[in-house]
């Protein structure tokens, strides 16, 4: 049991915030876990809202400090910001505002920690890759492929018009469905094995897929131990789970909203203590 | 020293607020000792703020459950809620919102508590009462003693307009100075006596009023043991005391927020956690 001190939350506490449309308590969780490590007079609160514009007009008019942004607002709330930085511009999504007395400044931490997460997995760009979805964590994995140098890359996507536009941004190809495609990079984008999602017993790459592949990236994170990640770690495969992009993306925000940096072991056990 | 349990502070976890131009710790203190207390899954933190209706819009947008409304936003605010109460649209004066799934009433609970504390102390309408101050304690206060049935009071006021209007409101009088009156009931509603403030050593009223007084009455908090009140008590007098009035109506905002009505008791304690 972690305690915040009553006497810390004061007229000077900095709130920060998340607003989604079905809130969870990991971000919650991860950011008090390390206010209270670091010994930081910040307190975290997951929301709601049916009213977009007054909700993000409340943050700057109350001197929020930051607010996590998940579905189904990443792209709605861009016209209510100030200023875009190229995380958030590059793939159109915003999942991190911080508020810079009274300017609204908005990023996307996923695209940087997929980024970076593809990096420490050493992925080069004459690696092959196929991503499966073409919602907003897809974007940010195409896009971050693309940073990585990546010039063959398949987005498989059921929505065919979503599809080929995200594909074609970066001169990539899109599919239906995987084929006979044998990437060196599997990356799930999509809801399937997502604990009480109609497809939580699925995976969305067989089995000759995964065995063919390096490197197999899902951004589930609850449960972060998949169907597809359990396939991978069963076949030996490098495995990123939701559960690394997750805590890296927050950490990223945690950064930017305290300006101070936690270490890897503080981060591994603020990604622990929130998911627990 | 008491704790929030970080394991509380959850995505389901209800928030309470305040507004304020130089906020406090008074309500923050006040209403979290009490959500311990009662083991509610409530959190309060003050703001402040630099633009009121994106603020309030704020509120009604991200759900937060409730607001204390001090100056100068008291009657700024109308224009920014949906239902007026009796309390506050008799004052024209608002230091109370609850948010209502949506809908915004508003509410003035020092009016309510100095009434309260008028019945208390047996004021009856054959009182005759001098009230010092025109502003928004002034108002509540004076429309007080005219719903508890009082018909000789005077408001004292160095503003002439403002101080003729709130008179003239209720068919009471104006004065610029106390003079010769000897009322029964003396009530300083300006901030005279308050700490920091260019009056901090003054009294609004004279030993030769406060000895012919009964009860002496006197709206400042900080410190509630002013030059007014120490003189009321050397001479025996009855009194109430700014901190008694932050207590009575920082507990009815309570009841409002929560729906459970603390005991007298622990409002006494909250109270004197509030303070210390």
């Amino acid at each position: 049991m972690r305690n915040i001190s009553k006497d810390t939350v004061n007229r000077d506490t900095t709130l920060c915030m998340s607003l989604s449309g079905r809130p969870s308590n990991i971000g919650t969780r991860f950011h008090n876990y390390l206010y209270e490590e670091l010994d930081l007079d910040f307190l975290y609160k997951a929301f709601t809202t049916t009213d977009l514009p007054a909700a993000v007009a409340g943050i700057r008019a109350l001197g929020i400090r930051g607010c996590g942004v998940s579905m189904p607002f990443k792209e709605a709330c861009i016209a209510h910001v100030d200023v875009m930085h190229p995380s958030a511009s590059a793939i159109d999504s915003v999942n991190t505002i911080v508020n810079e007395d009274g300017v609204l400044h908005a990023y996307n931490t996923d695209f940087q920690a997929v980024a970076t997460l593809l990096r420490e997995h050493a992925v080069d760009p004459a690696c092959t890759a196929a991503v499966a979805g073409s919602g907003g964590m897809a974007k940010a994995v195409v896009a971050a492929l693309h940073d990585t140098g990546l010039s063959d890359v398949a987005v498989i996507a059921r929505n065919e018009a979503t599809g080929r536009a995200l594909a074609a941004r970066y001169g990539f190809h899109w599919r239906s469905a995987l084929g006979d495609l044998r990437p060196h990079v599997l990356v799930n984008a999509t809801p399937v094995g997502m604990a009480s999602g109609p497809g939580a017993d699925d995976s969305p790459f067989g089995d000759e897929a995964v065995n063919a592949a390096a490197l197999v990236f899902d951004v589930v994170a609850m449960p972060s131990e998949t169907p597809l990640i359990r396939a991978a770690r069963a076949a030996g495969k490098s495995v990123v789970t939701g559960a690394d992009v997750i805590a890296l993306q927050a950490a990223e925000q945690f950064v930017l909203y305290t300006g101070v940096t936690p270490s890897a072991d503080q981060i591994r056990r603020a990604s622990e203590y929130s998911r627990s």
